[in-house]
Parts: structure tokens; sequence; C-alpha cells
């Protein structure tokens, strides 16, 4: 997706100069009414909340904030050297085909301003319905200020339906004056894709503690290796003696100058099992590594490029320290270099805050969706194959308190195949509420993210998880596990009160798979059974791929029976008979959302706004 | 869904006496604007095409005419006896939850018409978005003509997408006042529906020969049986040594005063092979209609309520008459009686027109779709299940000539649990053109259509014909056969000019099916095969349905090899193998339609717009 060319020598080094107000033309009086009439809501320039660089060098930045009421963002975006113009948009999954942009162009001597869409082919068109609204542009001695407006939904079939979870901004740069919107090449354009949460849940913060005070997990001073993708490992220890606190809120400290390099830090605490743990700053792959960090998987903290501080309730907070916790810290960060930027320093990590005064209720973490295990597999060459881990009423009925349990974040995990993943809350057969779900799920980006509302779980519910897999690019199956080509279907929910149930996830049956196995075989032409006793995984790998064979597949993993983990520890299950457990049956889906389009969408012009921009520089 | 319920004596005898002008409160004002808007379209009365009583005793009269260029239908609603108003509007399938409704009621003072809906529980609700819009009432001798207004496609939620195709409509009488909407209660209203083909293909009438003759083929004064349903049966005779001749029209003749009661007719020629056929006039299910009816079963024409006069292409021409083609025609008439009148006489039938100066080309029918056989089968249970019949490439090279046949027309056929058919041209594995769909196909309306656009198949085009089925309410497989509760799926394409190809289906092949009841049986947990040769239809039979059985039968149909019937005759095979043949595989499907909705749709108020019609008579 990404790709420069130098500009060429022949063409004189045109830069737009400086920004005059702007005017509309006959054709845009639309548009002056629309400024009027949102002259009361449209924000202030210091009203983004929410801030991240579009670009490795961060010449763009992109700032927005999220009105429910209005079902609109509004985006503030800075560019830093503006040429001739610049392409902003979203797609499925980054891609610059088929995707819904806000596009500034300038022939060298007037500027415009769209919205337009690519096809399939890349190829760009003036949208029908101009649902990117201008709202202002600006020049500051930073750069230039673009001031644009987006419903979540349009109604339009070539826009974007901007929905929780992730969004994938993709944003081009016009080096060189375009004759018009059509003109554009955008294989030729130097681009990048940017993934971010833009729909931010709206949550009051919990009032903080007098008592309250912070501690900062950050690298000490690393030298960012030179090469694009390097996750570094620090290991930080409490101090001895460090009697149990609650953690009620952190937030990122990004070194400044490296905010569009520091992808995503999370900070784990070690087991409590092991004394102690040695010391180390490095790469968290090299081979210096000593094996026992392989032992700090708590997750404590969680942060991700675009995210903001993370609050927990105010009824709960996440303990560490005290007997039974262990005092060792396993600091993780993903330097994204692909500018392959040489001597950067960094000092990045996340700042926890924590009081002694503890809050009502310990949170806790439960793992949903399906067990680490090769039984459940994705035939290769799909583009939307799914899988369905089950944590069910009979496993929540056992381990939850009467009272219920209250989700208040989420963090979604997949390994490379991963596409998308939900989790659904069901009651006696009925779908009530989705806890959490990302359409446009990318392995590259898993931060906690809180939920929008808190969902209250009960005993006798079920919690089934749905991911969605991508194995175009892959010639044989892919079998669960935790190899990075094996696959993972797994949300973390942060929730409390803490329970003793860590793990409540579900896996086919095995003696049913073997079924398929036998059955797959003898369907072939030769009506004999090939298969000897080898491993799943092999007998995965040894199916001959074919329309049926998936089909029955699918089949197969919304017919058999499962077996649950419902588990206090991975290693420990609850008491019960947790072998081939009937599927939950779903009676009742929860309706598909329909999309509310604002009657004023219609209303826009089908024409590029004009703008004066002043001069063009020779 | 038919439910009457006498008036209580406790009520006011109220009726609406006379319509004054109507009056726009200021809510409407956006109506008064609109009506100004579309002056120069707004239809006169005289200029709607297309007739259709509602109810069986035609106190409600429906004609419409259909606007492309504005993707809207205008409606002229005949109320003959207003009480205190009425629902009319579209549902899937005719039921009156999940509806689409214009309302007009009556509080006994007041009068209102509104866009309206019913949600899965038969409760109305305003709809927010006023769809229905209201051009005109009027009062005249007969009745109150009232005049609306309904784009194809909102892209409302809550309304109806009007599509090509069959369209359920539905009436319910208000028979006392009403205070508002809500109070309706739709259960106990006297209402019904009726299906017609609403959007009635844009053609243009081809010149006809000065030389035309007409021929009526209609019930010598039949009593029509005092019962619901009656298939009719008459045969009437060519006169002796008729020459061949072309049948370039025909229409409908309909008794005056049957209109609500004629619901379809066809004239069928008998086969050639027997010089004689028994004269018969009576019940077609009678004891004492003689065997060799069954061999007149070639259409010449067919007409069904609502439909009009058809007209073959100026090139073309059914033939009829000369050597080679029997004398003996069937009429068969379906009367719909659900009222039970007694006595009435009728001597409807078809007008054919015919020349003897022979078009350029005869017209064919040919059948395209699922050959008759147990070995497709629909599992009980399914809410719709889609079974896919196929012409290959392979046969349309071998029969069809170099430059093609041109399709006009299509019939669409199967049997009680058929719901949806769509017959898609496939060239070179991309889906190049929709031959004829009917989302909402009812087996109770089949009528002989002519396509909005003729549709040109080449040598080595595929036909692909999928018929959607509901068995909800079976408890065993529905297997294709002859039979009334067995199943047929079949498009009847007329098209010029005639070839040889009489017939170009497919089944999936039986070793594949044999196959899957090995497969099925083995799956069950004794993992023993159950199943001694018996017959295809008693294997379905005795299989344990569940989903999975089921899914591995839909994964077989769209995997398993077939075997293709490219046939001369029923009978009658073209030269070449068969058997075994591979499934056309598609690479490219057609895309969705995109709803295009009109802008000016989101203008219309959410109100309900008052009426003046005048005092209420006591």
């Amino acid at each position: 997706m990404q790709s420069s060319r130098s500009k060429p020598c022949s063409c004189p080094s045109l830069k737009l100069r400086e920004v005059a107000s702007m005017y509309f033309t006959m054709v845009a009086a639309f548009l002056v009414i629309l400024v009027v009439a949102l002259q009361g809501s449209v924000p202030r320039e210091s009203d983004f909340p929410y801030k991240v660089p579009l670009d490795p060098q961060g010449l763009l930045e992109l700032s927005w904030n999220v009105s429910y009421p209005e079902q609109a963002v509004h985006f503030q975006l800075l560019i830093r050297e503006l040429q001739f113009g610049l392409l902003f948009g979203m797609s499925d999954r980054g891609e610059f085909e088929n995707a819904d942009l806000a596009v500034l162009w300038s022939d060298g001597h007037n500027s415009y301003f769209g919205d337009a869409w690519s096809d399939a082919k890349g190829q760009l068109h003036m949208d029908s319905q101009q649902d990117y609204q201008l709202l202002g542009a600006r020049r500051a001695p930073e750069g230039l200020y673009l001031l644009f407006r987006r419903a979540f939904s349009t109604c339009d079939p070539k826009d974007y339906l901007i929905e929780d979870g992730t969004v994938h901004l993709i944003y081009g740069i016009l080096e060189k004056p375009v004759r018009s919107l059509q003109a554009i090449n955008i294989s030729a354009l130097h681009g990048g894709l940017q993934r971010v949460q833009l729909l931010k849940p709206n949550i009051s913060i919990p009032e903080l503690p007098s008592d309250m005070k912070t501690m900062e997990i950050t690298a000490p001073d690393v030298v960012i290796p030179s090469q694009e993708t390097t996750y570094w490992c620090y290991m930080a220890e409490l101090p001895a003696g460090f009697p149990k606190h609650h953690i009620i809120m952190y937030e990122p400290v990004v070194t400044a100058g490296n905010e569009a390099l520091v992808h995503h830090m999370e900070v784990f605490q070690c087991a409590a099992e092991f004394d102690s743990f040695p010391h180390y700053n490095g790469p968290c792959d090299s081979k210096m590594k000593p094996d026992r960090l392989n032992y700090c998987r708590h997750v404590l903290a969680a942060w991700a490029m675009g995210a903001q501080a993370f609050y927990y309730p105010e009824e709960a907070g996440l303990a560490f320290g005290g007997p039974g916790s262990s005092r060792y810290l396993r600091l993780e960060i993903h330097y994204h270099n692909p500018l392959v930027f040489k001597g950067r320093r960094d000092s990045s990590g996340i700042r926890l805050y924590y009081t002694a005064t503890l809050r009502p209720y310990d949170a806790g973490i439960m793992e949903l969706g399906l067990v680490y295990t090769p039984v459940m597999a994705i035939p290769p060459g799909e583009d939307n194959f799914i899988l369905t881990g089950y944590c069910t009423d009979k496993c929540t009925q056992l381990a939850l308190p009467a009272a219920g349990i209250r989700i208040f974040a989420s963090q979604l995990h997949t390994h490379l195949a991963g596409r998308e993943v939900v989790t659904v809350l069901s009651r006696d057969g009925r779908e009530r509420q989705v806890v959490n779900a990302d359409r446009h799920y990318s392995p590259h980006f898993q931060e906690i993210r809180m939920l929008k509302e808190v969902v209250a779980v009960f005993p006798g519910d079920e919690l089934i998880t749905t991911c969605t897999y991508n194995t175009e690019d892959r010639s044989r199956a892919t079998v669960g596990g935790f190899g990075i080509l094996e696959e993972m279907c797994v949300n973390y929910v942060h929730y409390y009160p803490q329970t003793q149930l860590e793990l409540c996830k579900s896996a086919v049956d095995p003696g049913y798979l073997h079924r398929y196995f036998n059955l797959v075989n003898r369907f072939n032409d030769e009506e004999v059974c090939m298969c000897p006793q080898v491993s799943v995984p092999q007998q995965f790998y040894s199916i001959p791929w074919n329309t049926f064979n998936r089909d029955v597949l699918k089949s197969l993993y919304s017919f058999a029976p499962i077996s649950v983990h419902c588990n206090k520890s991975s290693a420990v299950r609850f008491p019960g008979n947790w072998e081939k457990q009937p599927l939950p049956s779903i009676t009742e889906r929860l309706p598909e959302p329909v999309p509310h389009c604002p009657p004023a969408a219609g209303a826009q012009p089908a024409a590029p706004v004009p703008l004066k921009l002043g001069q063009l520089r020779r």
C-alpha cells in the first residue's frame, strides 16, 4: 500500500503559500447554510481530544472528536508541508481501492475539496453525495488545518460506514498539480495507512482519590533499532514489600518526537510462582532474552496508538502488590519504524495511577473464545472463515456470583489471519447484547477498549465469541495453537468483581472431528479410508481442500458438541462434566443495526467546493 | 389473514358522506410544495393502464402506472363503500405483520392519511418518513378515489422495496371510527391480499399487421361452482385444415362482473401424436375428465389477474395450425371464489390475435431449471432452502445457433413450497444479466411475463436457475417430481428463433447422492450403514434431519457434478456425454442492486396529513 516516488525534476516546484478566506460558489451555497446551521455545534479547535499521526514522519496529524447526539465525527487534519493537496479517507482494511475519500487538490491555480471514492481498480470518482462536509480551513505557522465533518452513516453505498472498533484510515500526498480528481493516479501516490478506534466511547471519568500515587514503567533511554519492527522488552520491579494496591487508571508516556514510532505498549505482571526474575532490557525476540520472561503474561496495562488514558470504574481497581503477587513487571514496546530512522532515543512507557485505599472490588480478566487446540482449523484460501468459541450457561451458572459480574473493557486477540472478532451475550437462547465487536479487526492493532456500555453477565448467561479469518494467502490449513502461523480466537474481558473463573472457552469434540476426517476420506472417489493415526494438524494438512470438504467442516463446527474449558486457571477446571456438551442454541439473533441517515446528507451538492488557497509559490 | 367481524350494534352507524376539498396544515406544507413540484408529472385519472380488484367483491379497485424515469408508482385506489377508512400496503408474502401501509382513517370527525408500518406483532406505527405521498382525493358517484405515489425504493428500513416480479398487496377495511393509528387492531380487520406484478415492463407495442384476425377461446357460459377454488377445463378446436399461422398477441376476455373471480387462464395446445381429443367442459379434477386431456400441455397463452395483453416481438410469432400441429386446444380457468357466490355465469377466456403472414421467426419455449427427479430434495423445516438447475455451456454450445437466441418472456414455475425463482445468464464464468427474477414468487400467481429487456443468449452461455423453498410446515423431506407435494424448479423461457433445444436442465449426479446417504448414515453415533437399497425418496424420508445433515446436503448440491438434460424433446437428448458434468463455476457475481433513494423522500413530514372529508353521516 505504501509507495513513494521522487518528484520529477522537470516539474516546477510549486507549493501553496498561504490560505486566504474561503469563498463559496453558488453551487456551494448549501455549504454556507450548513455551516450557519451548525454554528452552535461547530467545535472549537481546542476541542479535539483524540490525536494520531497518520504518517511515520508525523507530517499529517489527525485530531478528532465524536458527537454521539449528532452521530458524526469532526476531524481536524494538520498538514505540515502542503504540496498540491492530499487524500484522506477510510477503507475496509486500509486498501486504496474501494475507499471512501476526502480529497483536497490543486491544479496549480485553484484548490478544491470534495468527497470522492475509489473503485476496485483504484480509479477516483467524485461522489454523487458529498458527505465529507468541509467546515473550515486555517493557515497556522505549523501548517494548514482542515476542519471537516462526517456522519457515522450516510446511506450512500459508496461511503464507508463508521462503526465501533478499528477504522483503517488512509492518506495519500499529492506532490504534483492535478487537473481533476479523475486524473489522480492512486498507485503512484506517496501514502499509507493508520489504524485507530475512531468511535471512542463517551465515558464519564470517575472521581480519583486524593491519595492517588503514580508510577512510571518506562524504557530506560532505549535506542530504537533501525528496523521496521521491534518488540522491546524491559523488566521493572516493584519495591520490596510493596503492599496490595489498586491500579485505578493508567496513561501512555510517549517521548516527544516519537509519537509516530511508538505503536503500542503493554505492562505485564510476572507469575507469582517464581521468587525472582532476571533483569533484561532488549529486543523481545533476542536469543539473549531469558526464557523465564515468558512467564510474565498477566496484563496490567495496555495502550495502542490513538488510545487515551484508561480508567477503571469507580467501584473497582486492578490489584497489584501484596502477597501472592509478583514484584516483577515486564514492559513491552512495539516500535514501528518503517522509514528506518537511526539513533532515535526513547523513554516511552506507561504511567500507572494507583491507590492504597482499596476500592470495593478487585477487577479481573477472563479469557473467552476458543481453546488453543488444533481441532479448530481454517481451510486454506478462505476469505472469511468463521470459528466460534462458547462460554456456556453451565459454566457461568457454576462460576459466577448470583449478583453477576460487570464487563467494562475488552481486548480482542487473534494471530495474523484474524479479520473480525465479536462477542455476544445470550440469555435463554436469545442474543441480548454485543459485548464487543470489531468488524475491521486487525491483529496489528490490539488495544484494551473501554466498552460503551458496561455489560452485566449473570449465572446461566452464554458468551459467544466469533472470529473471522482470511487465509487467502495460505496453501495449507491453519490450525489453532500458540504459533504465529497458528490461530487464536480470544476476547480478554475486564470485569468486576473478580471471580475464580479465569477461562471460559470451547473447542469441537475431538471424536466428532475424527468422524469428519473419516467422512472426508470416504467421500473421495476411491471411497477408502486413507488416514493413518496421525496428529490432528497432519490430518488437516492432508485434506484435499475443495468447497465440499470446506463446507462440511463448517457444518461440523456448527453442529458437533463441544469440549468446554471452564477453568479456575489454565490447568484447573471447575468440577463437572465438560466433554460433549451441546452447542448453545440461539433462537433469536440481535437485529442488524439499521444505519440512521441524517436527513441533511442528501442536501449536499454533488460538486467539489472550490477553496481560495492564495497564490502558488514559484 | 382474512378475517371479518360484524359491526357491534351499540356502535352508531357513522359513515363518511362526502369529500370536500383537501386542506393542508402547516405540518403538511411540504406536501403542498411537493404537489406543486409534481404538477407537471401528476398523472391524469385516465392514465392508469393497470387495474386489479383487491377484494373478492370488487369494492376496492386499484389502478396504477409505473414511471421508470421517476422510479415511482402512482396509485389510484377506488373505494366503493367507504366506512371509516382503510389500510393498503405491501408485505413480503401478503402477511399483515411487518407490512408497509398507507392508512386512511377517520375518528368520526376528522380523517387522516399517513404512511405506517406494522411490526412483527401486527401493531401499527406511524412511519418516521412519510413515503406514501398523497396527491389527491376525489369523490365520484362510484366512490372515493385516492391518488398517491410511492417511490420504488425509499431507503427507509420500515418500507417495502418495490421490485420486479410479484408484489403482495394487502388491504384492510376500517368499519369503526378509530382514535389513532395505534388503536387499529389489525387482527380484527376485514382484509385480504392480492398478488400483482406492480412493475410492468415499459415495452413499446409492435406494429400489428393489417391482415390480423382474432379468435376467442372462451368458456361456454359456465356456471362458476360455489366453492373457493375451481380449475375449469374446456376443449376447443381449430377449424379442419387450419394452416400455419403466427399468434402475435393475445389478451384476456373477462365477463363483466367476474373480474374478481377469474384468477388466471391458460390456453394449451394438445399433442400432435393424437388425431383427436374428446370434447370436455367441466372441472379439471373431475373423474369424468378424459385422461387424454393430460396430453394438452403446450402453452399457447397464459394470463393472470392484473396482466394485460401479451405482444410477441415484431420479428416473431407463436406458430399454430398447419401440419404437425394439433387442432385441439384446452382452455383452463382458475376461478377463485372465496365468498362462495352461487350461480354466477362466466364466459371468460383468451382472445388470440394471429396472422397468416408469417413473421421472420417462429417463437419457441425452452424449459430451464431442474430435472423432475427425486435426487433434488429439500429437507423439512427449512425457511429458505435453495436448489439450483443449470443449463451448461456445453449444451448451449451444441444447441444454439451462432447468432444466438433472444429471450423475451418468461414464466416461472414451482409447486407449493416455492418462494423465489431467479434465472441468471453467465458467460465465461461471469454473471452478466438477470433473465427473470421474482423475489416474492408465489406458486399461486404464475403468469407469463414480458421481460424488461430482451436477453441475448449465445452458444457457450450458461443459464442458471435458482429456486428458494419454504418447508417449515412439513415434517418429511420434499423431493423433486410431478406430485403437488413434490417440487419443481422451472423457468419456461419464450424466445426466438425457435431451436431444437426444448429442455436444458440438470440434477445432481446420483452416484454422489449415494455417497451422501452413506456419509449421513455413517456420521450417526452408531457409525454403521443402515441403508438398504431403497428408493431415493425413501432414503430422503429416513434421514434424521438436523443442521449437519441439512448443511452437508447443501454442500453436496453446490459441489457434486451434475447430470445434464440437453434435450430436443423430453425424451431425446442431443448427442454427447451429459453425465458427471462439472458444475459451472462463477468467478464474478452480479452486484446486488443498490437502491436509489429519491432525495425528496427525506423531506416528507413525519406526521399524518389531515383531510377534510366532510360531515359524518348519523
